[in-house]
């Protein structure tokens, strides 16, 4: 038996989120589907964490376990070959059986992307949410600041959030424009459900000068989703990097 | 009555092509609707020509007359409002009465893009077809420089094409490589039936080393659909500018 450790893309689009769910496409059926077809053994994975649906990975990392005698090197090749072209393998290594893909996370990295071109690039609409008012980036960076460090993070999660602790750090949180598109890269050591996403939406109504950037630190102490933004849609949501 | 000119982009993923047929979703029929929801009136567009399902465009134009008296600065935001997210109207100018999106183009660009890429690019599955391994685009642009000018295609297009002059005149054709994906750009004064996806496909098959450079003129002789390459698969083409 030994322990593999791959790290993916989707685009998830066509997919009800990462999670198995009973009659649903999702990224995680896929993979146990094609690992059933390529090794005949039922394999449960484990990923890093989940992503609902609509949102991206380019850097998504799931862990396994298989008795397979494939060769490492042959692996990448062969799960690509099996599953849909909304998913892609981009590394396989063996890791010691301690290994535990959501256990062991250490830093996480989510990107969200915001096409501001006053007509929308249908090319990114997949990908990006189109706002066609132009974004004051520096007032976002501005409010973006107040959010960095350990906090609790009520404000900003589903109020269907069942988890107790609510304290997390963001390491770093900054929003950049790179030509028509605005970026808000968001670092942190876990994140509560539609965390970044909620931080997103409260962060582009003060792009919008709907609010004040001060107001983030309202809202971070008030504790109550409520006083934060509207959830931003899952299609401009990337996972992008896992780092253990 | 005024005739209004647009210029559109379209992911044509999700569509029957561009063409209205009976219980398909197509471009003209999603933008027929929509008129017939701004206007009232049963409208039909007329586009610079059709595109295959799951072509992309950029820069697809199409004319339409209209009575109504929408301003003209107002109607590319009433179109975007009422198309779906995979259409996205670009400009839209009055023009002359006797223009004709079909009848009066002079050139049209197509570009088609390869991921060339060792893992294929997740972000690109939708645009572009992943051939993993590297391509000799050297060869390829040798081979191209073989179809620049006045020729009879009828090697190049699907032997289903029922026009009778198949003479066509290509004024550029490049193979470029930009990072990880490869591009073929192609300008002619028309194009036939898939005639674009068999000259990459043909190509292709040169940058794989399978044929040599110089094939193409023997290929372009014969008048001969059998002796070209496979056809490319659509959703790596982009209409991408008509020029009147």
């Amino acid at each position: 038996m030994k322990r593999l450790r791959c790290v993916l893309g989707y685009d998830g689009t066509d997919f009800s989120g990462f999670q198995v769910q009973p009659d649903q496409v999702t990224v995680q059926g896929e993979i146990e589907a094609a690992l059933k077809r390529i090794t005949g053994e039922e394999i449960q994975i484990h990923g890093s964490g989940r992503t609902d649906a609509g949102v991206h990975a380019r850097g998504q990392v799931i862990h396994f376990d298989t008795n397979s005698h494939i060769p490492l090197d042959k692996w990448r090749f062969v799960l690509n070959n099996q599953l849909p072209d909304s998913i892609v393998i981009r590394s396989v290594e063996e890791v010691p059986e301690t290994f535990h893909a959501r256990f062991d996370v250490r830093v996480k990295e989510y990107r969200y992307c915001i096409d501001n071109n006053p007509v929308a690039d249908v090319f990114r609409h997949r990908y990006a949410d189109h706002i066609r008012f132009p974004l004051d980036v520096e007032a976002m960076q501005q409010a973006a600041r107040h959010l960095v460090g350990e906090h609790d993070f009520t404000s900003f999660c589903s109020a269907k959030t069942f988890v107790e602790d609510k304290v997390r750090t963001v390491y770093s949180l900054t929003v950049e424009r790179f030509g028509g598109e605005v970026w808000v890269t968001c670092r942190g050591n876990g994140f509560l459900y539609n965390m970044v996403r909620i931080i997103v939406g409260t962060l582009v109504e003060v792009g919008q000068g709907k609010r004040h950037p001060d107001e983030l630190k309202k809202i971070l102490a008030a504790r109550d989703r409520e006083m934060a933004g509207k959830t931003a849609p899952a299609k401009g949501l990337t996972m992008w990097e896992v780092v253990y």
